[in-house]
């Protein structure tokens, strides 16, 4: 399934990405902040595919909760961990929603 | 490789999918509307990934960009073909990037 149904006005944070040879520890961890996300104030849900890349979307209710998640601590100990060991190029990009259209059969 | 180094102001139009089993001419279709897409005035680039969903987030310089390629002949014959062959379900998000932090080691 993916995220449907959110009211405007909300947030997406989209983080497209490229890991490295080195995965240790990664699926573990990325399973843990998805979990740990869904627990944090203003999370609204999270689509994630990955093949060649990755890109994984969250939406927020505000910016505020947006920066809240950015600087919880085991947030940061897993991006630190992220650009040491498995990331080899991403880009996150924090975007105001303003239209929405959806289709469900 | 991810799309890196755009400049703000500009667009992401963040498309979420699910597939139905009916996948004939699909591929084909996605590829030739990537390409198309790439041709429009105001395209800044594209990433996509799939395994369980499919995401793919193409970026433009305005709003009008964006409903411009929304109005091309070619791109609204194949959505009808999505909406009555392809697809479950989706979404389809307009956003107006407010921030952008990026990674390459």
């Amino acid at each position: 399934m993916i995220v449907n149904n959110l009211q405007l006005p909300y947030y997406a944070v989209i983080f497209t990405t490229v890991v490295s040879e080195n995965l240790e520890d990664y699926e573990k961890t990325a399973r843990k902040m998805a979990t740990l996300a869904t627990q944090q104030k203003g999370f609204l849900g999270m689509d994630s595919a990955r093949n060649e890349i990755g890109i994984t979307v969250s939406y927020w209710k505000t910016l505020d909760d947006i920066t809240a998640w950015k600087n919880n601590a085991e947030h940061t100990l897993a991006r630190n961990l992220g650009r040491e060991k498995w990331y080899k190029n991403y880009q996150l990009r924090i975007c105001k929603v303003e239209r929405e259209y959806g289709f469900l059969k």
